[in-house]
C-alpha cells in the first residue's frame, strides 16, 4: 500500500456556511471521513499545515508547504496537498520551481463546492490526487476534474464549473477514465538531477496587464518603489505602445536600473514572440527577456524564483532562456 | 447594393514586409483590390483613417475613429474598420459605449496574417465583415475566423491561430456557413434610444491583476498618481488577500478618495461574484463595484467612459449597475 502524506491548507474543499460566508473549518481527518472506502487503497498520513481561505496563501505559505514536501520526500510515496483553488495554480507554479527534480509526485487539488456539499467536486478530485500521487511518477501537479495537469502548466480559467482548470500550451499530464489513471509520458519532463529545496523568493515583482494608453509613468513608480522584477502581460504575440506614450523608453530605464523584465502575452493561449514587430524587437534591444509560451503564472513565479537565487540579472535571464520544470518551450526559438 | 464605408486603421491585415519587421504600408485601396470580386457585391467608400501597427492604438484614435463611424452613420448602410488584433477587442469594447445604440452594423476586423500573404486569412474575414455591415443589425461587432462576435464580448485569446478571438460568457452575434451568415437574435442587445456621439474619456484608469502577496502599497502610489478609476483582476470568483498584506484596507482608502474600483475576475471564463466569500463582502463594503462577467476589456473601457462622462462616483456605480450594450448580465445579481 503506497504512503501518502495529506497536507491540508484549507480552501473551499474544507469549508463551511458560516455568517461571514464560507469558511475553512474542516481539517485533515474530517475531508478523509467524508471519502469513504475511496481512502482505504492508500496509507495515509495527515499534516494539517495551514487553514486559509481563498486568496490568503501568499510567498510566506508557499515556503511553508514546500519545507513540509522537502521534508516528506524520503518517507512518503507521494503528497497531496488540498489548496483553494483561486490561487492553486501561482502554488503549484512556485512549487514546481522551489522543489526542482523532486523523485516523488506532489499533487495539489481542491473543490469549487465544499466537500459536504451534497453536488460537490471534491470526492472526484481527491481521488484524482490521491491515484496522482501513488504513481510513481516524480514532479509537482494539479488534479481536478478527473485531469492532472503540469504544475507549471495549469491556469485556472472557470469560475464556477467544475472543469475549473486548463493545461495551457501543454498536453495533459494525466486523465481519468474507466481503464484508470493515464500518465502521458510526453507531458512529464526529465529530472535533470537531486531534489534540492530552493525555498528563496524575492516578492519585489510586480504584473503589469497592459492596456491601450497605459500611462509610462507606472515604471518610475515601480523603479521608486524598488521592484526587482517586472512580468508585462503585451497585447497579442508582444504588442506594446510607443508613440505618445512610449513604453519602450523606460524599458530602457528599467533595464539600466538593473530590474529584469519578462514580457508574455495577455492571450491566455499559445506563444509570444516579440521578434515579430519592430516594436518588439527595440524591446528586446532593451534587455527584456522572453516568456514565450509561459503561463503570467509560471512567469511571475519564476521570476520571483530567480531574484531569489541571484542578485545578478544575467543569471536571471540565463535561468528564463531554459526550462527548468517544463514551464517553457524555449527550443522552439 | 449595399452603401459600406471602409475604414482602415492599419494592423497587420495591412502590412508588409520591411526591414525593422512588419509595418501597416497598404491603404484601403490596396485592401480591396486583394479582396477581387468578393467586394463586387457592395457600394464601397474607402477612407484611410489611421496607418497604425499593432499596439499604437489608444484613447486618442479610439476618439478619432469614433467621429469618423458617428459621421457616416446616416450615409452609409455599415462600416467595416480594419484594425490590429492585438488590441481589437479593446476598440470593439470602448466604440460599443461611445457610440451606444448606433442603428447601422459597425464591424471591426483584421488579420493574423497580412492580406498579401499567400495564407492570409484576411480575405475570410474581409468578407464575413463586410456581409454583417450589410445585415442591417444596427451595433458595434468584430468578425472574425467566420465569426461575428458582440464588440463588449470580444478578447482576444491566441497568439497565432486564425480562430483568435472568442465570445466570452454571450452567444456569437453571427456565424458563417454554406447558408450565409447567420444572426443570433438572442445576443444582438436592444436599441434604447437614438445614438449620441459619447466621446469623452478619462484616461487615468488602472488595471491590476492581482498576484499573490502584491504589496497593497500600490493604491496608495496610484492615489499619488490620481488615477481616478482602477479595474482589480481578482483571484477565482473574486479573492484578495488581506491576511498580512491588506488589500481591503486599501480599498476603503481608494474608495474615501473618490477612486471608482470594479472587481472582475482574472479567470477569462464565467461570472466573479464577490459576494461569496467573507472576504468579497468585504469589498463590497468598502464600495467595490462589481463586474460580474463582464470581460477585462469590456471593465476597463466602460471605467474609461464612464469616468469620461461624469465626476460623481455614485454615477459611475449606476453606469455599472445595468448592461449599455450587452456587456454585462446584471439581471443575475
Amino acid at each position: 500500500m503506497k504512503k501518502i502524506l495529506l497536507l491540508t491548507t484549507g480552501g473551499t474543499i474544507a469549508s463551511r456556511p458560516t455568517e461571514g460566508g464560507l469558511s475553512p473549518e474542516m481539517d485533515g481527518a474530517g475531508l478523509l471521513s467524508r471519502l469513504g472506502g475511496a481512502a482505504d487503497s492508500y496509507a495515509l498520513t495527515i499534516r494539517d499545515l495551514l487553514r486559509l481561505d481563498s486568496s490568503n496563501i501568499q510567498p510566506e505559505e508557499w515556503q511553508l508547504i514546500a519545507r513540509a514536501v522537502y521534508e516528506a520526500r524520503d518517507g512518503f510515496d507521494g503528497v497531496v496537498i488540498t489548496h483553494c483553488t483561486d490561487t492553486m495554480a501561482y502554488t503549484a507554479s512556485v512549487l514546481s520551481f522551489m522543489l526542482q527534480n523532486i523523485s516523488i509526485p506532489v499533487v495539489l487539488t481542491g473543490a469549487q463546492l465544499p466537500i459536504e456539499h451534497p453536488l460537490t467536486d471534491a470526492l472526484e478530485n481527491m481521488r484524482t490526487a490521491l491515484a496522482m500521487a501513488s504513481s510513481g511518477v516524480g514532479g509537482v501537479f494539479l488534479a481536478f476534474d478527473r485531469k492532472v495537469i503540469l504544475g507549471t502548466r495549469a491556469v485556472k480559467t472557470r469560475t464556477t464549473d467544475f472543469d475549473a482548470f486548463e493545461s495551457v500550451n501543454w498536453p495533459l499530464a494525466g486523465h481519468v477514465d474507466a481503464g484508470g489513471l493515464h500518465i502521458c509520458r510526453e507531458a512529464i519532463p526529465e529530472r535533470k538531477g537531486e531534489c534540492l529545496l530552493r525555498e528563496k523568493l524575492c516578492r519585489d515583482v510586480f504584473l503589469i496587464k497592459l492596456t491601450p494608453g497605459l500611462n509610462p509613468e507606472i515604471f518610475d513608480m515601480l523603479l521608486a518603489m524598488h521592484y526587482r522584477g517586472v512580468v508585462i502581460e503585451a497585447f497579442g504575440a508582444g504588442g506594446l505602445h510607443f508613440i505618445r506614450r512610449d513604453l519602450i523608453a523606460k524599458l530602457h530605464a528599467a533595464a539600466r536600473a538593473g530590474v529584469s523584465v519578462v514580457v508574455c502575452s495577455q492571450c491566455l493561449y499559445e506563444r509570444s514572440d516579440f521578434s515579430l514587430y519592430e516594436v518588439g524587437q527595440r524591446a528586446l534591444a532593451q534587455g527584456v527577456i522572453q516568456g514565450y509560451d509561459m503561463t503570467t503564472e509560471a512567469a511571475v513565479t519564476k521570476l520571483m524564483w530567480a531574484l531569489g537565487q541571484t542578485g545578478e540579472s544575467e543569471k536571471v535571464r540565463e535561468l528564463f532562456q531554459r526550462s527548468l520544470c517544463g514551464e517553457v518551450a524555449v527550443d522552439q526559438e
